[in-house]
């Protein structure tokens, strides 16, 4: 298993249970960081039962349970391929959502939003040549109180100000230079968490852009962001999820993030990335392939489910998890 | 504003913005454990505007944002006060839900899901004269992982085992003496929280007792009961949320738990109350109505909300929050 210099970022590597190492052997997928342990460490019974022993196997035998309830990916329009939808955020549910709580749809974009830590849960894009090119500027946006969430669970400007952090996109500006609304409702709080301005400025902004650049290669990029609050050991021995919180709203500060990138390739294959980055200063010399995860990683710790919806829309997934 | 032994356990009440002293004068209500500037760090905006100087004013002056996409309350079929439900779950809907996400329907109760701490987010109980008499008993009933939870996000007995906490009931055992069935499903793990053994043996317990036995005073008792993970301020004076995981699975260990009581009375008048108490040992010598709170602090910090579904169904509704 690959490490770098930023293990010491990320908790659980003191784990008793060996999941990382256990990960990097049988499932012959490799953890750019070495985060696998701290997000995953529940595998054991469920690994028992894989047979992982070739290349993208791994997804494939991920036990599929749907989502409850819903399943938002049979309600949408016939979607194909290079379609400019009317309305985004119909086109963006082709691979279904990671969760159905507090869904928003905006003009561009898709998100859940979590009450309790006063930022989304998760936001989901659909990138591609036409919605990254346009002349939409960010000098005509404002960051913006988002009314449509009940005053007691909304964030303010004033949460951020002083606070050292800065006012972190999910959905990327950037990714919305089609129309200059699209671009504006990515400055609502509700897409925003509190991030290091370091990592907001440089290494995750590298990632932003390097998932548009990845629009002259892929038809469609459907790119899912979010937060996460991971826990870490303690000297007790026990861990604790810890993470600050801002303001009079008490905003969440996320300890990490995620961005799960889904590729769609000819034929209806589909390939997955997924990256975690530590909400602290990173050095923008690691390449961004040092990032990946497995995304049972995210889902485990995030509670939320990808997998099992992408897999409703292809049969051939693979997951780039090694650079 | 009352003060007890207690005070030390909750965070924010060195907070500046002085929300408890105005909450207990303006508001003329009173919380009985000064947690209310903890939970409530963001009232300035909205009490502003209301005129807050009769008793009862404060809950019919919040604005009534409702609950997107579903109207649960409007949904259910009329329901007649004492009338036995086939399914309990049904009838427990009356006053809505406090949220949508991951809603589960089981005998005798309602819960919402939390995948990411590995527990309820909250239950609805429904409680009457009826419910809580009977031949079942919990010498048949073994705690038991709840398979309808994904097996990423799901808790298991063997992450409680050793670790000094008990399995918690959020809606309690006793409470559903009238089926069998209903009391085995008190024992899933997804309405189980770990839980302070002292304080899940006397005064949690004793807020149960005190929960039925208001049974015999009211036609019907709606108890709802959840986790909270409040923050505190730490030395450095920025505010933090922490709690320990446990287990593989990494189980969240709530800092509090909250349970609001709505008590139906005659001509369709509805009584509030609403509890906190700390996850840590609680003199049961404290009279339990010390532990009474504003249901606005319990709203903002749970990410929950309660008064605009039991709004739609009552205009008379009094809020306890003072002994």
């Amino acid at each position: 298993m690959r490490r770098n210099v930023l293990r010491a970022c990320f908790a659980g590597e003191t784990d008793s249970h060996g999941l990382c190492k256990y990960r990097g052997q049988r499932l012959s997928v490799t953890a750019g960081i070495g985060i696998g342990a701290t997000l995953t460490a529940a595998g054991d019974r469920l690994n028992k039962s894989r047979d992982t022993s070739h290349s993208g196997g791994l997804l494939e035998r991920i036990p599929v349970i749907p989502i409850p309830s819903v399943d938002a990916a049979s309600e949408i329009t016939p979607y194909q391929p290079g379609q400019v939808a009317v309305n985004r955020s119909t086109a963006v549910m082709k691979y279904g959502f990671p969760s159905l709580s507090n869904i928003k749809s905006r003009e561009s974009y898709v998100t859940s939003y979590d009450p309790r830590n006063r930022t989304a849960a998760w936001v989901i894009e659909q990138l591609n040549a036409e919605t990254v090119t346009g002349t939409s500027d960010r000098k005509f946006c404002d960051f913006k109180e988002d009314d449509s969430v009940h005053v007691y669970h909304r964030s303010s400007n004033a949460d951020y100000k002083g606070s050292g952090f800065d006012r972190g996109h999910l959905a990327a500006a950037a990714n919305h230079k089609w129309s200059q609304k699209a671009m504006d409702e990515t400055f609502y709080l509700s897409n925003v968490s509190p991030q290091n301005p370091h990592l907001n400025q440089n290494a995750w902004n590298n990632l932003e852009k390097y998932c548009r650049t990845l629009t002259k290669h892929y038809q469609n990029v459907f790119v899912c962001t979010g937060p996460l609050y991971l826990p870490r050991q303690e000297p007790d021995g026990k861990m604790y999820v810890k993470y600050q919180v801002l303001g009079k709203n008490h905003v969440g500060v996320p300890t990490h993030f995620f961005k799960v990138v889904i590729l769609e390739k000819p034929r209806g294959d589909v390939e997955l990335r997924s990256y975690v980055m530590p909400n602290m200063p990173v050095d923008e010399k690691i390449p961004l392939e040092r990032f990946l995860v497995p995304i049972e990683s995210i889902e485990r710790a995030s509670g939320l489910l990808f997998v099992p919806n992408i897999m409703k829309r292809t049969s051939s997934l693979k997951a780039i998890t090694a650079g």
